[in-house]
């Protein structure tokens, strides 16, 4: 289980007062990369031209986040085959009793041709 | 069936060359926007206190869209109950044989105290 | 004058209810995209590896704008010299009896090794 | 002087492989909300009604960031009056010469009718 902590800005915000829904994918992603490792994703695009794609994605939102909130991303995984990993991905408020929005993101990695090629066994 | 046209500008794309995952709920939005009209929508806030908030969205990706593609938005709705409305958006690409981006997202609707209320009938 | 309409969703407010004032930059771009004209702004790309680049911007800000809103952005340029073109680019509010936000951004051209080249001739 | 770091996501950068240009503007702000401390600003935003607003700002630019690169945003102030602030920021790459992006942002504060007041002394 991965914990990224993500602040929430003006920037994140909409004119309701609460996060505009689709910055969650946003933490989602970045939450991802800190768990991979920024160095690893940067020998893989700049180098070997690897990238990684979001193919599908759920999201359930129970509750909203609000300016100055910090938020803890809780993130884990499973595989379902070499050439897509699932993350399950929840939003979770300090102290929360459940988590706030939760969601499923299934990963495929492509190399510079934009074909699937089997995700490289960075998390084992 | 609802049509709403996006072009993909910069602030659209991220590294890879192609849209970022995240901002078709973006322009998933704008279509419903749209589809409603904004006049309904600015009375609905500003004077009723009513906002509308996505609860729950599925999305799938099968292909990607570049700088100055000009996609087509095609949305509709089913009525999952009073409170809950389900909108089937796709992401087509002029002359495409299939949807480029499927989702389905479930938007209810809220008062000024953020409880749950029926979802005006305006779509009828 | 070129005039570009930008209608202002939930995506573009934060929680004070008004535009994040980032966001003016994203219209700005848009419109002067529109003005270029997307098929020339692919081609230079897509084929001959160029892209523009804003060098330097300056912003006022005197009224916000709120969801719903359907803005005006007017346009213009003046040439720097044959590497640097200004616009001067403007929001304006319908009936608005000034500009809401103003601003010069100053662009330059830039092949595929991010050196600076002279701007097309597009807009004379 | 403040120092805040920002790590760049796909989500920060566009097709030419650089962060977008509007982006800049969001880590500025991060960065002023840190310094100041978010337990401040919730207090005026939720228990005194009171919010900051951007009023101008000029940016340049003079090199670009990559993804997967950290970089270190600096920021100091000068009181222009009791209602105006201005931020000196820059963008610094990791051992980098000079700043990458310098700005200066006016900061003004208003109240819950939009009406300018002086600045709380929270940074003195």
């Amino acid at each position: 289980m991965f914990h990224f902590p993500v602040q929430i800005y003006y920037e994140d915000t909409d004119h309701s007062g609460f996060v505009y829904h689709a910055n969650y994918l946003k933490y989602f992603e970045r939450a991802r990369e800190h768990a991979i490792g920024k160095d690893i994703l940067q020998r893989f695009w700049f180098e070997d031209g690897i990238g990684f794609v979001v193919y599908e994605v759920d999201m359930h939102f129970t509750a909203g986040a609000e300016f100055g909130d910090v938020l803890d991303i809780r993130s884990s995984y499973t595989w379902e085959s070499k050439y897509r990993l699932i993350w399950h991905q929840e939003v979770w408020h300090d102290g929360g009793g459940k988590a706030a929005v939760n969601a499923n993101v299934h990963m495929v990695c492509i190399d510079r041709n934009r074909r699937p090629i089997p995700i490289p066994h960075i998390l084992e």
